[in-house]
């Protein structure tokens, strides 16, 4: 521990010295040092928390998990985190402030007054969004200018904006007409190698019209779906607009990664029965009774295929194999479900199919359940009656396990579907629900297909 | 059906007569479009392969399930294929050839030789790399300059090459030293607000130094690495070099969303038991067969369960209670340890742990799982109780679900772990172990707790 403490101060030293360059600390990476700094050594961890210039803090303050933040709120100056929600681009001055506002209101809204009025208009105008929509990924900041304008006056305009800070990760100029409506988006490298004294209007005839029609999200778009646009047409930064057409912002691929990576992470952890925004916190408590939330779920699903079982009671003392043999129905039901509901949820998530699918996809999976099912119930069927000399006991076991993992392959397909249709995130509780088909109707088949045959 | 397919086909006959802009389609759009026409109507399908221009081909080549790359190659001349090749970039370029070589190794080498000599170093060089290697994704095609030399030459440099189609989605100037080592990264948002008449040493220390130092990779990196430092620093391109330095390429952030999606939908099929290689291709019996494989591994797994349940068969003709609680202790402990799983396998790939983290991650884990255990061995310890009036029964289920929840969530988190160690992915095959272990602890506990304590 020791060891790893002094090579996170070595590290935090160097950052601090050189800035940034190959061996910087990216705000994520400082977060963490600070987390563990934290742990062992408060003074330590104040000294480089106040080490921290105000474009940092804000960008680490960001990174930091709820108990971290809420220390910092408590022992930096409001002006200092006020400045530092300032430095950051609208979208992330919006995401903190939220942070903030979750953990103390009143902070949240001195902090929020004590903002210059410029960030205090475009914060309340993305906080409005909700949080799936594309307006909360935005930021306000853009650079655009009008057709009519000369190639050297934008420039101009832009290099002041620049040294002001007020943009930076620009890749490309929106073109608005005199209502603010967004008519063309042109690439910095296109517009470095023409002529300054053009105006945009000639530049765009030039380029080709159809060239420089931008791809646009409005701003009550499903993210999900400004993501898939954003990767199939491999854009460096998509322009917002409003249902009008009018330009308010743009959303930058760094957006579009976490977007992503959450994403993959909530839709694994759903499938899971683990609370994605529990876990990022660094106490147990909060992982751990979210934890519990499903695991009592699962506990009332598995008396419901408990009490199925205590229906044959009679049937299994006679036959104590069908206890040894039932739960290898269920597990075989549970993992063909399971790979139909993984694939499901994931292509349903990529936007890789959608309702217009259903028959399609639903065919699909029970096709492949089903055929899986014919060859696993004969193979099982076979050591079923090897193992204890009764062919019929055979039999019960394959026509239970091709019921099972057909039905496993319907419900595996269907539930992440109808979840969806009632737009319910279809990893929550899809795994949950499946088991309790697959196990009901695994132990309800075999064993009432036992009592009937084999008694 | 049909409506479908007409409007399919009206997006196509739009797409082509308009060409890009807001209406247009993805290259992933169009493949899927052209997928859904063949199925139904091979001629038409036809009369849109021939109406794609080679740029465009290439571009839905690759994203082209095996059976249509390999129609396309029978059906589209190859000068056509080739040219759409050259029109890629060398990143995709090389990976449409890897595509085609897996099909068909002599039309690849056909379509190799018949490549530009450029095209054909290029290809060579990248095909050599690894898949997991940063080189893999990288592109060569890059805008690169001497400190050296004058804004304005440079312009001019980069005019020519855009109207050569040599390079595009350009959005910084590496800068090189006399040897090919990368020394600086100018974004171009930076350049086109200097004086064309300075050198870039001017622009440069007039930006400070440290401003530009780049961030690169190595080629030999792992790209997960790589796509977590252009996450964490919000980079919109990355550089690629060698060991020594020398600048090779660059990775542009649609590699990196790609990579993310695909990695993330590994992730959740290999948890589940499924191949996403597999499941790209459009017939369902190569899909089926990889699920099979898991299916069989899973039987076998089940098997040894069923074989542990067997050495207590008189155990449980004395108690039939014993069968119809068994599946919960079972139940209970899978869920607890697929949710250590999910989230160790999630937080390895998202690099957000590692092996200096083991033991904190490990103590973490089991905590939950223990503090959980505790709570539902209580809860069904008194269920088990009143449903059978038994109380010793209730210690019986008790204990083994206190036991069977504290391995899962120890196996949960170090079989996914000791996975990564030895380099095999930590998601594949992890769930099987991991239900091997918690039936097995399970059962065995459960039913020997019962038969040393009951009878």
């Amino acid at each position: 521990m020791t060891k790893e403490l002094d090579e996170i101060k070595e590290q935090l030293e160097k950052h601090f010295e050189e800035g940034t360059g190959l061996n910087d600390l990216s705000p994520a990476d400082l977060a963490e040092h600070l987390k563990v700094l934290k742990r062992h050594d408060e003074d330590e961890y104040a000294n480089y928390l106040e080490k921290l210039d105000s474009q940092s803090l804000g960008e680490v303050a960001i990174e930091m998990p709820d108990h971290m933040l809420k220390d910092l709120i408590q022992n930096v100056p409001n002006d200092k985190i006020a400045k530092a929600i300032e430095e950051l681009e609208s979208d992330d001055a919006t995401d903190l402030l939220q942070y903030i506002e979750d953990i103390d209101e009143d902070k949240a809204k001195e902090l929020f007054c004590s903002l210059e009025l410029d960030s205090q208009k475009e914060i309340s105008k993305l906080i409005n969004y909700a949080e799936n929509e594309a307006g909360a990924y935005m930021q306000t900041e853009l650079f655009s200018a009008k057709l009519d304008e000369k190639l050297s006056s934008v420039i101009s305009r832009f290099r002041v904006m620049k040294k002001l800070g007020e943009i930076e990760n620009i890749f490309q100029l929106f073109v608005v007409d005199k209502n603010g409506i967004l008519c063309y988006a042109i690439p910095l490298e296109d517009l470095i190698v023409y002529d300054f004294d053009l105006n945009l209007e000639n530049i765009v005839k030039d380029g080709g019209v159809e060239k420089y029609k931008p791809h646009a999200a409005t701003d009550t778009d499903d993210i999900s779906e400004v993501a898939t646009m954003v990767k199939d047409f491999d854009l460096s930064a998509i322009a917002v607009v409003n249902k009008a057409g009018v330009l308010l912002g743009r959303i930058t691929t760094d957006d579009i990664h976490d977007f992503l990576e959450e994403s993959a992470t909530e839709q694994i952890y759903n499938l899971a029965g683990v609370d994605d925004e529990a876990e990022e916190e660094d106490t147990l408590f909060k992982a751990g009774r979210a934890r519990a939330v499903w695991l009592f779920i699962n506990l009332i699903t598995a008396l419901i295929s408990a009490s199925i079982i205590g229906l044959f009671d009679k049937t299994i003392e006679a036959y104590v194999a069908l206890a040894i043999l039932m739960p290898i129905v269920a597990s075989m039901g549970g993992n063909t479900g399971t790979q139909a509901l993984a694939v499901t949820v994931r292509k349903l998530a990529t936007h890789e199919i959608d309702f217009s699918d259903v028959k399609r996809v639903i065919f699909k999976e029970v096709s492949i359940a089903f055929i899986n099912g014919l060859i696993f119930a004969t193979l099982m069927g076979i050591i079923a009656y090897i193992w204890f000399g009764v062919s019929l006991l055979g039999v019960v076991i394959a026509i239970s396990m091709v019921i099972n993992l057909f039905c496993a392959g319907f419900f595996g397909t269907l539930i992440p579907l109808v979840l969806k249709k009632f737009s319910i995130d279809p990893a929550v509780g899809s795994s949950v629900l499946l088991t309790t088909v697959t196990d009901t109707v695994g132990f309800f088949s075999f064993l009432g297909l036992a009592k009937w045959i084999l008694l």
